[in-house]
Formats: C-alpha cells, sequence, structure tokens
C-alpha cells in the first residue's frame, strides 16, 4: 500500500517579505518522512483571507493530510481559524472546551484572559483540539487539516501531539554517496540506475567547494537492502 | 500604482524530505521587497512532471512573475525545462546559442561537453536566456516566468541578472519594535494601530525568551513617514 500524502500551508507575511527564515516545513518535512507520510507539496500565503481559502480547499481536495501552521494567535493579523471554519462551511466560535484551558492556564499565570486571548479559542464546530503543552491555547484538526501554530517551539509541539494520532506508511530511508566528479560526469550513470531501480528515487544535488565540483547523490526508499544494492553499485560505477 | 506580484516555485524533493534547508526562497523573499515586487505564493513541488506543469500554469494565470527554482542541471532528475515547455505548448530541443555557450566554457575548461551536460542548452524555442556568470549553463525567460538553477550560488547569480531586467514598484519598507509583553496584551492595541493606518500592515511576531513573552511588530509599507508615525504611537500607547 502506498504511504499516505501530505501538503504543508504555511500562513504568513514574514516569510514572503524576507523577514524571517522558515523553519516550520524543514522540521514537518523530516518529521513526516521518519512516519511514514509522503509530503508532496508545501505552499505559503500571506495573511489574506481569500488566499488562505482557497490554497486549504485545493490542498484538502488533493492530499490525504494538510499541516497548516501561522495565525492562530490572539492579534488582529491572526485569521487562520476563521478562514478554515469558511473554507469547510462550518460555524465558528468560542468554544467552551477551549475556553477552559485558556482559564486554567490565565488563572496560572495571573495574566488577564481578555477579549484578545479569548479569540484563541475560536474554533470550529466540529473540529477536535489538538494538545499545546507549550502556552495552551490550543490548535485544531477538521476533517483532514491540522491546523497548528507557527512559532517554531509551538509548532513543533503540537507536530509531537498529532502525529502519533496518524496513520503512518514505511519510513522513508535514504543514503548519501558523496561524489567528487562534476554532475555531467555521472548523469549517465545515475540514469542506468534510476532504470534498474524503479522503486528508488535518486536525487543529484551538485555542490561546488573551493572551485572543484562534486554531487550528493541521495537514494531514497523504503526497502534499506535495495538502498543498499543501488549505493553499492553507484560507488563501484563512480570509482576513480 | 500597485506593486507588481510575483511567486515563487520551487522544484524538488530534497526540500520535501527534509534533507535540504531552502536558502533560496528567503533569498528571493528579500531581493524582490527590495526591488518592489511582492511576492504574494511560494509553491515546493515534487520532481514530478504533472506537479510541475500544473503548478506553473496555475502561478503563471495569476501572478505578474513566476520565478522557479530547481531542476535544469544534466542528471534524469532535472526535469523543469521539459514541463515548462508542455505547460505553455512550445517546442523545446537543443538550442544553438544554448549550446555555444556550453561549448566555450567546457573547452575552457577541460571537460566533455557529453550528452547529459548537452541537456542543459535544452530551452524552449521562445524562451530568452538567463545569464550563468558562476557556471555557464543559462536559465531562461519564457513568457512570465523565470527558470532558474536551484545551486543556491547559481539561483543567486540568475536573480541578479534577471531582476534589473523587470519594472519594480516602491521598495517595501519596514520597521520593526520590540516589546516585552505577551501578545494577548498588545493586541487591541494593534487592532486601532492597523485601523488607523489601513495603508501599513502590521505584523505581530510572537517570541518566548527564558521564559518570558515578548512580541516582534512589524510595521511595513511603501511611505517611510507614515511607518515612522505608526511605530512612534505604538511606542507611545505600549509603553510602561
Amino acid at each position: 500500500m502506498p504511504n499516505p500524502t501530505a501538503a504543508m500551508l504555511v500562513i504568513g507575511d514574514e516569510i514572503l517579505s524576507g523577514r524571517t527564515r522558515d523553519a516550520n516545513m524543514y522540521f514537518l518535512a523530516g518529521e513526516l518522512t521518519k512516519h511514514g507520510i509522503d509530503l508532496r507539496e508545501v505552499r505559503v500565503v500571506s495573511d489574506d483571507a481569500p488566499a488562505i481559502e482557497a490554497a486549504v480547499k485545493a490542498l484538502s481536495e488533493t492530499f490525504d493530510h494538510v499541516f497548516t501552521s501561522g495565525g492562530i494567535g490572539p492579534t488582529h493579523d491572526d485569521i487562520t481559524a476563521d478562514c478554515i471554519a469558511r473554507a469547510f462551511d462550518d460555524h465558528i466560535d468560542i468554544r467552551a472546551d477551549a475556553r477552559a484551558l485558556l482559564e486554567t492556564h490565565y488563572q496560572r499565570t495571573g495574566l488577564e484572559l481578555n477579549a484578545a486571548r479569548l479569540r484563541m479559542a475560536r474554533i470550529p464546530d466540529s473540529a477536535t483540539l489538538i494538545d499545546n503543552p507549550v502556552s495552551t491555547a490550543p490548535g485544531f484538526t477538521i476533517r483532514n487539516v491540522h491546523v497548528m501554530a507557527g512559532v517554531p517551539s509551538v509548532f513543533q509541539a503540537m507536530v509531537a501531539s498529532v502525529l502519533p494520532t496518524l496513520t503512518g506508511g514505511q519510513p522513508l530511508l535514504s543514503q548519501t554517496l558523496r561524489i567528487d566528479r562534476g554532475e555531467g560526469d555521472i548523469a549517465e550513470t545515475l540514469s542506468g540506475l534510476a532504470a534498474d531501480f524503479p522503486d528508488l528515487t535518486i536525487g543529484c544535488y551538485p555542490f561546488q567547494i573551493n572551485g572543484a565540483f562534486g554531487a550528493n547523490v541521495v537514494v531514497r526508499g523504503t526497502d534499506g537492502a535495495r538502498i543498499d544494492a543501488a549505493i553499492t553499485r553507484l560507488a563501484r560505477d563512480t570509482a576513480g
């Protein structure tokens, strides 16, 4: 059975304006690979309601799972929860279970649970809460969409809450061989290898260090013995 | 007149598998911001022909410019040029001008211009070449799509070749104010500010350092004096 597929939707102007370098994409990609879920597409959109709604709908229809990051905090630019409710035609308001979590948290910390913070309890009716052990305000799952925070420490904690609840596939394994020759010299060898190992993915990532060309060849698949066989043949065919 | 819009399409399994942390997105976002072109969306897709074709078509129809990175090297997994030719129903083959560039380059370096390397001269008929001062093999522009390499040093050089040829808008300016209070405490102030400065974008990016909460508030726009006014008011309204 093929592995489940996934897409990620990153919501936030800070990446598109070049202010912030994305960290969540890199983290999620690694975690999904270990869990045997194939991340097939990532989209980054700005804090713009029509763009968020359209992307959520399109990705939710195409892939088994969608993971979103960003836009569920207390400020005016946090519009993700409402956009997702609209995308799925669900009702959204402050929900008692989420409100109770926030009340307990803010009583303990002595901060006021004001109107802004209460916005973080806005959860669509049909959603299930995602636990947030870092800062309490929950994420949520609605249909096949997992809605999580953008702050990396919170995003990572939410991924850790969600991932064990999802049926994974076979973890994607990989081995890398560094070859100190130009890509163009090894391209034919790689084509032959890819043809003979159609169950594996052969990726070639060139680099240049001190003027010398080389490439990291990454062989990926779910069968470790096949990867071993491909790497062994590659090492032999590109030696000397 | 509003600034031109842009999207980026990153092509490559290495980001989706979590092997590589993206660098080109971050670089391009910063350059476009300086040039007054609004980056509205980024998509990352794998080395999969239908996914590449569909994304190029969709982004090309929606935005003024599309910038792609990855998949134009000499190996079997480099399928971007052919996908883009198909997306635009253009003929593609080894083109004399690109071949001449490669011939000169490989004569100088003493390496063989073999069949694999010649693939880098496959350019759609209606495309214009993009100069590559780093490693010669050119990128190309077809319609509103700029097709560039994935290796960061080459990508950056190609962006430097293309960007001066595009009409920019007003550079997007920004100022950041760090506020050592929780997001929830300043949310109402920020809503008021956003309402009174509809020409600016007010973004709030929370952080947590040694258990204390704070937020960086980023004010963006094209009018420096307005940004000054907003930041001054924000500093006053959130002081002590």
